[in-house]
């Protein structure tokens, strides 16, 4: 259903002349403090799901939150009309808030906040990852649908409640809902723009893998004055396999990691060349001025094209206030591994454990929890969905899209692929200097304003 | 005021018939909470304090506790008699609970367990360390006042507050209490039995210097997608600095670390290897089986004659329920070396700190923060009331008291000696299975009961 350049204006002028009750909806969803990885918070995550249900089932959608073994998935079917389908999907759950006191503002209320550069900041958890990006695209649905009576083409939302929890429930779900999730495209809104003036669609992720190692010493906390020296401390060796993960070089040290990476094609790189990407200022933004990963490589190699092995968490023994020498029982990692090409989750999670493994003392016991993993992925850069969002996105921005990678990792484009056949475009608002999983997350309201006339262009691109 | 064995036999009949009584009064000694490393305990050990000088009160004593920049020092003078002076040395703070999960009962509530092996436990923070050790000689000077109406030689008791969190306020307040402090000997009542039938006095310490370090990388927390491999992590950095500490012999691996470090002296080698020490069944005892000290000495001399290094805590990025895929800005670790012989603290920090700041990345910073520190001491085994306690021991437990060392440490005898000119003896009533400083701390009622005993003879025999 082909809309006219009059329906499209008026629809992006609806958006305009609305953005403060699409605010009212934003602040009314970061209200909701759906934490996933925390049960504590799984009332809130059903909350949320509940919410969104609300909104769709308000502008007509068949909408419905449906039971996972972990959090609800959403899924919400616009009526029918001639044209293509496309899936939309996005996460309403968002990382938790510590630490809490780092924050300059209640992380759970939207708080718009002038930024030194002119730019209005949406303060929040979420704000950015992800419920900022999804309201865009829902609100832009509302635009069109307050213009023209219903939508250019046939939308289904999946909007998904573990995204930052491993997200185990998904792909079985995917699996189960194969028929009704039948489409032509799925969009995901969960990436970044090139930089605040420059759109772009992801078309390289990298995959992830998530492991938590407990070592355990001895069978009971011990007195590091009556045991210290021939009691093994799990400290210690805990730090002394973590330090035997990187070589001095900066590339990782397990056996076989890089025998599946394969360097970027010819053509990837050139392009990736005109970026003007300034490594040293990425870093210098965050504070710091050396590149940590291979040193062979550039930092935009390093975080986009190369894989790597973070410690996210390390804990053992007294970490409070004061001091208290005792020689623990346990200590315990949270150490992911972002993965590139054709590496293999399964297979770089078996060579961890085994690295891990021939390091533990015979007297020490270690135990591996897996926090899930997903492989890389690479969206092909041509084909008409592809081209039709660039043109639309160029519209809007004024400036062409980039086509780039991120060292993220967003596993529902690997499953939409492998479970649904379908590619993906990654587009989304956000900004590297959002803060995402950190205290004072923001986003740019200007990302939220000029992503929701993006939506708008783009599913008219779609129709025509 | 020499007492007749009339007197002596009295008193300890009384200190039997009584022991309900002296459980009571632990009990309620055992009900406040005076963990002295958490500022929000602070209330509680100034209560500990005032029950303490209370009871010293009623007993006749000249009590107060004084003021200190941290918490009170409990310093009580009975009236004077003829004959010499001893100043008792106890602390009435305590360990944190934490984790408190495994605490098979309130660790503030003294708890009887009837122990498989027909021993009798009280189960309870500071039930051994130091709560327990401290009203055994309490309790005594009761049952001496109760048969003699008063002691048979002059007792000031010197309580701190603060052994478990640095003891900062010690050194300062013995030197200006100079005065009246004055004496012949220093007790302590702080260390452990030989065995369970077997009493000691302990005459080896090994000292303590505790740092805790944290390292700073980027300056906010960092996504992993969009950072890792080219940010550095601090979690990373510390485990390098700290896997960098050990040598694979179990060495510690600090320039100029042994140094200081002396061999113990044939006569107390070969007093030592009489004990019949069973180095495997110490470490079986907490589940362990491999010595993990300097592979070329015993179990027994990695533990009393050997320094050491211990991390007994770390923590860096999220530690919570889940996973968050964070590289954090910050990362920091508890670290305590117990110090042997000639070792000196100041030089040992130093020598530390050097270490570890050669080691972090330029980008990154490093602070240090003190947690205190002391030489190790060793008190001469000849000497009047060494030989005087040794014999009212063997009287008390039928067997010849062990002169051991320890690998803890008490600074507070190293204080007495340097500050004061005394020589401390150290008689303590512990066994290395009470689990101080752990969930489930316990004391033997035996070791209370003859504790009290055993005080009682030794003050008869200084009054000789």
């Amino acid at each position: 259903m082909p809309l006219s350049a009059t329906q499209i204006n008026a629809a992006l002028a609806y958006a305009d002349a609305h953005l403060d009750d699409s605010l009212g909806r934003l602040s009314e969803l970061i209200a909701i403090k759906s934490v996933s990885t925390d049960p504590a918070y799984a009332a809130e995550c059903q909350r949320a799901a509940d919410w969104l249900v609300s909104q769709l089932s308000a502008e007509g959608f068949d909408a419905s939150a449906r039971k996972t073994p972990g959090h609800p998935i959403v899924i919400a079917h616009a009526p029918r009309v001639v044209g293509p389908t496309a899936v939309f999907y996005a996460h309403y759950d968002v990382q938790p808030v510590d630490p809490i006191a780092l924050w300059n503002s209640d992380p759970f209320s939207l708080t718009r906040v002038l930024a030194a550069n002119g730019e209005e900041h949406l303060v929040a958890r979420g704000s950015s990852d992800d419920k900022g990006q999804l309201l865009t695209f829902l609100e832009a649905c509302k635009a069109l649908r307050a213009i023209t009576g219903g939508l250019p083409i046939n939308v289904t939302f999946c909007l998904e409640g573990e995204e930052e929890s491993g997200g185990k429930s998904l792909p079985p779900f995917l699996a189960s809902a194969r028929d009704e999730l039948d489409a032509d495209i799925a969009l995901v809104c969960d990436t970044d723009l090139f930089d605040a003036e420059t759109p772009s669609i992801t078309t390289m992720l990298r995959g992830i893998v998530a492991e938590e190692i407990t070592i355990t010493a001895a069978d009971k906390d011990l007195h590091s004055g009556l045991y210290g020296n021939a009691a093994r401390n799990p400290n210690q060796v805990l730090a002394d396999i973590i330090a035997s993960l990187r070589n001095p070089d900066g590339s990782v040290a397990i056996a076989g990691f890089y025998d599946d990476v394969k360097e970027i094609d010819a053509d990837t790189a050139a392009s990736w060349k005109t970026l003007g990407f300034d490594g040293a200022a990425y870093l210098e933004d965050v504070g710091l001025s050396l590149p940590a990963g291979e040193q062979s490589r550039s930092v935009l190699e390093q975080i986009w094209a190369r894989p790597t092995c973070e410690i996210n968490g390390m804990t053992g023994g007294y970490t409070g206030d004061g001091f208290k020498t005792v020689i623990p029982s346990k200590a315990s990692a949270k150490i992911s591994f972002r993965l590139v090409a054709a590496m293999q989750p399964d297979k770089v999670r078996d060579a961890f454990r085994a690295h891990v493994a021939a390091r533990v003392p015979a007297d020490c016991k270690v135990s591996f929890h897996a926090h899930g993993g997903s492989a890389a992925i690479s969206v092909p850069t041509t084909g008409k969905y592809l081209q039709q969002a660039r043109t639309a996105l160029a519209d809007e921005w004024g400036r062409q899209a980039v086509l780039q990678a991120s060292g993220g990792s967003i596993p529902v484009a690997g499953d939409f692929k492998s479970i649904l056949g379908l590619d993906t475009l990654l587009i989304g608002f956000a900004l590297t200097d959002d803060q995402i999983h950190s205290p004072n997350e923001k986003y740019n309201l200007k990302s939220f304003h000029k992503g929701i006339r993006s939506w708008i262009r783009i599913l008219a691109a779609f129709a025509a």
